[in-house]
């Protein structure tokens, strides 16, 4: 990091750690300067749609918790959270079949937190994280700046495939190395849109069992499922091998940073102790707002008018990928959530079109920060969380421009950078319904 | 941390990392179960006197910032903090001289964020901080879980001890170390009750630039001194080797947990790199609703509001003491802030005495937990800023009945627990205006 001629653009780079000299700012936030431009479409953010919110009922709630409990709410609070909402939690969670106690439930600043505090917990540098390939950008922000070294586990539209879980265990158990934890969002994937099945849920837990494997649950999008629920949350299936996050960024409001982890107890107190040093205790005023909320506003109605807003726009984003996609892309069909996985030609590089794509008034975020490993070259990530169906459709329909230019440019000049040619061979895949690239193992 | 017989209380020990292992529950914290009961008088909690704000203007504040600003507050939010908000964080900044730019500034989850920030940025395993003996648990707390080695430097009722600050610099330098930084607390100490003069803020600026010195200044109180302000900020002597961190917790209200840290530029870009991977961004609601504050209502007036309610509070303490505390027992006179650093005869222990304190209904936090190096054993902090002044009389009142009692108990069986004798020369330290005991350089 520094420029190696004594003229320093940065006067302390001899006195940053070490852990500090991994880290790298996400590419996703690189983005966001241009992509905020009005008069491009934003398909790259992950912003949930606050705008479906009930401002004034939320004001009204807001006020009620300063005016009449303001002791507590301005006051510093407790580094596990405050009860009355941990116990609210535990109603939340039922939803997904989760039996569990507030005794268990750390509250976080967003789930951001939860996934640094797990980390600290648990990572030494060095340490092997499993990860689906793609994976969360901010868990693997997490997990490098822990020095953690992570292994990609491949998915297919049923999400996480347990056989390559099971080889990824075997190849480490013979290295002599053992994975500290799999992170997994079995729900709507962040970016890869895809759920894991029944089934497969079943036959992950048990290998954890097998292989003396932590899983991290992180499961953001739960409620979210347009046609029906996804499959019953790993932490119901075991209550031992299982961290579970949660967070009501997605479902109310992200602003307010409150999330949540459920641990073994052992694992609580470690969580809690780590959170104390972080920041001390989460913000009471937001844990009274959400806890208020969550007493006195039929929100169950309101996760439902989410769902709406997150169904027609999804459905907005396929169907315009279906109508303009050339030959040659294919990309996930999510059943909740937030994201569609789309996967260019072989050979080709959606970072690279970024710069094309945001002279086209159209932004994505391209696949290569969803891997620790450099893979994801030919993916971009598509958010129809945010923007408007007709603003969704309008974006898809310049994407499609952008990667039909391109398309030609490799038709006339050949692949550019020394990549390997564009892969011309029709439309075989084009309904996306295949899986996203495989993480290499 | 196993139990080593198989039979493990904790079944996850095996996979805790090691800085995880290095973290001790907080000597504070683990008080304040027993010493939050009505009946205790506690003199142990740094909590602000929250209740003096003006609930009801809060409460409209913070609606009118949901109703009519939701769409961002209700938001996710960007790494560094709203613009408007540290815009208004330089006007706050210029009451203690300091001029500084809102880019130069990170909005962080309260000061404890920034501490964490501030550790992750420069500190390895191994590496040395500087700072006052006594210091600041939480501060103290970071650095444990850095898995630094804390270094203490020796105050007196001046502040730290400049000629101290050199004798320890150039130890380190002969023994081919360097300190990544200074952490200091200039102000109104916590715990120590004590403020570094003009002539010694001079001192440590040179100091810093003779030894290629960091600074990290922390001033929550820098804005409650009760007959005067204290010195100019270091910060305002020197742009370049300081790190500045601001709080809103004792202002306006720490439940908001809303703090700030202003750096070099460089090192900013690193804060917030940091602060991404620990919390994505500080919560918009809460940045909005303090922005909103400092705007719109008559913030400059409410601090003098504070300052004479802790004024109060203070002269209370300093009375009671002289009053009530027996021959042998000194402590500082704080010119502000929340604390007095009290310091038992010779050979006493002030962990060991907290039980008796606590069947006497009252609470404090003894000494050594402001050390890394275990001293501080005779010493306790009293708080004055949360309890009102009859409760704060009588909380010293029984405190001296305790202290008393064990005079009584040393003379008539000699000192328990193979300590030294309990010193009975008089009361040649008796009016508290001596320094708090050095620190273990």
């Amino acid at each position: 990091m520094s420029t190696g001629d004594g003229t320093t653009l940065d006067d302390y780079t001899d006195r940053y750690s070490a852990a500090l000299r991994g880290m790298t700012p996400s590419e996703i936030r690189a983005l966001f300067s241009v992509a905020n431009r009005p008069e491009v479409v934003s398909l790259a953010g992950g912003m949930p749609y606050v705008e479906a919110l009930p401002l004034q009922s939320i004001a009204g709630l807001v006020s009620e918790v300063v005016a009449s409990q303001g002791a507590v709410a301005l006051q510093y609070g407790v580094g596990q959270g405050l009860l009355e909402l941990r116990e609210l939690i535990c109603e939340v969670m039922d939803l997904e079949d989760i039996a569990a106690s507030a005794e268990d439930i750390v509250v976080t600043t967003g789930s951001q937190q939860a996934l640094d505090m797990v980390s600290r917990v648990f990572l030494d540098p060095g340490d092997v994280v499993l990860a689906e390939g793609p994976s969360y950008v901010g868990a693997l922000g997490t997990f490098q700046a822990a020095q953690a070294e992570v292994v990609h586990v491949e998915m297919d539209d049923d999400g996480l495939v347990p056989a390559r879980l099971r080889a990824t265990l075997e190849q480490l158990r013979k290295a002599g190395r053992r994975a500290k934890f799999l992170y997994t969002v079995p729900n709507f994937h962040n970016p890869a849109g895809v759920t894991l099945t029944e089934a497969r849920r079943d036959e992950v837990i048990a290998l954890a069992e097998e292989y003396d494997l932590l899983v991290v649950e992180d499961n953001p999008y739960g409620l979210l499922g347009f046609e029906a629920s996804p499959g019953r949350a790993l932490r119901s299936r075991s209550e031992s091998r299982v961290i579970y996050l949660g967070s009501f960024s997605k479902t109310f409001a992200a602003g307010l940073r409150v999330g949540w982890v459920l641990a073994p107890h052992a694992v609580r107190d470690k969580l809690t102790m780590v959170s104390e040093a972080q920041v001390l205790s989460p913000s009471n005023l937001t844990q009274k707002v959400v806890a208020e909320y969550l007493l006195k506003y039929p929100w169950r109605d309101q996760v439902k008018v989410f769902r709406e807003v997150y169904r027609e726009r999804r459905d907005a984003m396929l169907h315009a990928l279906d109508l303009h996609m050339p030959a040659g892309v294919r990309w996930t069909r999510p059943a909740g959530g937030f994201y569609v996985w789309l996967t260019l030609p072989e050979g080709w590089d959606a970072k690279a079109m970024v710069p094309r794509a945001l002279t086209h008034k159209v932004a994505y975020v391209p696949g290569i920060g969803f891997y620790a490993d450099g893979d994801g070259v030919r993916q971009m990530r598509l958010s129809y969380c945010y923007p408007p169906p007709e603003r969704i459709i309008e974006g898809v329909r310049r994407l499609a421009g952008v990667i039909g230019e391109e398309a030609e440019l490799r038709e006339t000049f050949g692949p550019v950078l020394g990549q390997a040619p564009a892969r011309t061979d029709g439309r075989t895949h084009s309904r996306g319904t295949e899986a996203p690239d495989p993480g290499t193992v």
